[in-house]
């Protein structure tokens, strides 16, 4: 491990902020599904969603960015479909309520759809999709972010990464779980390589001009390159679409960046469930999955490969270790931490 | 235009390839329909599912692995969703219907999912997702395929290219109409590249042990590299669900090749339609799309770029030259496609 890091046990970090939250103004429940959230980031390893998010989750709460209690609101609803204000609540809890209304129009409808406005930062999706899963269903999210990807053509942010996740349950193997932002890579792998001044692989940014750069610098005054080049460009616009305009969320700069502290993100969300058993017997739906997963992982691998990964199940199987051995985080993070904690009265067990 | 191709006109190349299908079985409508696809797409420029395609659609018609006349079935159907069995019909037959369905579903219900197995190739998909347009409504339209795609971090091919495309009105602009596939680019490019002798981009396939190519041949032994690499690795393997099992269609070797003449393809299709109405008030997303294109097709572009241009508004612009002036074809495919006629005594237009 990196000796700038500490071990953090997950049944230590969890209440920790949650009593923060609560002290910030969170019912017990949203503090407690707010934290969970951030240290199930951890315990997968998606640290940039975990605990190093706490501290700047707090400030947009205190200074009334975030909304303690939200008061979320049914701007209109049929048949299988709703849609959500949010009132600029914490992502987790608003895509949470959204699945959980999704899931309830899917049991009736076999397909339900919540698409939320004035949502916030949604922290990592797999974890919202996920809540689909005891229910026998396919949880899907979608999001928009504030822009960091260029139109194809283009050199201006405009497009959001715009992550999406669909969380699918198996038989006696786990989920599959895929969440995948439409860059290629997140923006904070650049700003790690211009602080270690290291250079990037060309597939990685688009400087001023449009152009890839490995000048990771560059890439941060230019644009995030799509996955995929023009199909993630795509993509994320598909994103855009179904993720925010269709709730009425804004597009492109009416998106708030996290950092900005002048106003609300105004983020829009889907949230989708399909309940299996109105397509298919989930018996033979849960074997075939198992027999996919068998078949794939099982496949003939590349050289040096030692192990064929479904989507999720690497963060599934480092969230086992994890919870019994601890995740590390940075000291820089933790001080942080603690120090944001110190000044609600809450203080971090020795 | 190549000197080895010819100018056709779409209202000579359609009514020819209608008599033909109907000449093998199909009933009017569904012969106008597979020639429309075909014509549409090369009128858009998407030639790999144009003309070329017309003479295995008719050998495999005429060896019975295709359904001239379907017989499609409801296998179950809850809310607003169902799963229809296409017996076999011509993927845009049977997609087709399950786009009727899904609009249907998404007047009552706000959305609206039809869920397909024993589909056959699906074509350009852009062109059953378009099928929502004309109701205001957003299409969304998954398929699976035949494996050209190893699992991330193994060689053998085991899931598809697995296309989806999705399709959303604008207001006074073109609508947006996303298709795209999960491999960074189509097997036909390899092939071309093999044919011209020529060395392919590293981005492109990956050869038998799994390590990146210059080599078309060595790409077309190994497999196509998904988009973004690990994420559109992914994708398709939830399109996989999505498309396949959840309909109880196979994966993987289940589905067969085009050019396989033992068995039918088995594919699997998801086909949704989401009611823009039921979510917010048309006349005000209509111009969220219209300020976003115009936002978006006016900013700043990179070196060497004339336009930006949003997701399939180059094929439409195309459309609309090529309606005028012709499409071109190549001489081999339109000898081949003549022949096809000649055998069911329809000639091509002098």
């Amino acid at each position: 491990m990196n000796p700038d890091h500490l071990l953090v046990r997950a049944d230590v970090a969890r209440p920790f902020c949650q009593q923060v939250f609560e002290a910030a103004g969170l019912s017990r429940d949203d503090a407690f599904l707010v934290a969970d959230a951030l240290i199930d980031a951890d315990l997968r390893g998606v640290s940039t969603h975990g605990l190093v998010r706490f501290p700047i989750y707090v400030t947009r709460l205190r200074k009334g960015l975030v909304n303690a209690k939200p008061q979320m609101q049914v701007v209109r609803t049929k048949g299988a479909t709703v849609v959500l204000d949010g009132d600029h609540g914490f992502g987790q809890v608003v895509g949470a309520e959204g699945m959980r209304r999704a899931v309830g129009l899917a049991r009736e409808h076999g397909v339900g759809m919540c698409a939320i406005r004035n949502g916030t930062h949604l922290g990592a999706l797999a974890y919202i999709a996920a809540m689909a899963l005891p229910h026998q269903m396919i949880g899907i999210t979608l999001t928009i972010t504030n822009p960091v990807i260029a139109p194809w053509g283009g050199v201006v942010p405009k497009l959001g990464n715009n992550p999406l996740a669909v969380a699918v349950p198996a038989g006696n193997r786990p989920p599959v779980i895929l969440d995948m932002a439409c860059s290629q890579v997140a923006r904070g792998n650049l700003i790690l390589a211009s602080k270690l001044g290291k250079t990037i692989p060309s597939t990685w940014a688009l400087d001023e001009r449009g152009q890839p750069t490995q000048d990771p610098d560059a890439g941060l005054r230019g644009s995030l390159m799509p996955m995929g080049g023009h199909k993630g460009a795509g993509l994320a616009l598909v994103v855009a679409i179904l993720g925010g305009l269709l709730a009425g969320a804004p597009f492109g700069a009416g998106c708030g960046d996290i950092f900005d502290m002048t106003r609300p993100q105004r983020f829009g969300h889907l949230v989708m469930a399909l309940d299996i058993a109105a397509c298919c017997p989930l018996p033979e739906f849960l074997q075939a999955m198992d027999g996919m997963i068998r078949d794939l992982k099982s496949s003939s691998r590349g050289e040096g490969v030692e192990e064929i990964w479904m989507p999720g199940e690497l963060e599934m199987r480092r969230r086992e270790e994890r919870r019994r051995d601890g995740f590390p985080v940075s000291r820089v993070v933790l001080d942080e931490v603690r120090a944001v904690g110190a000044e609600f009265g809450v203080s971090w067990p020795a």
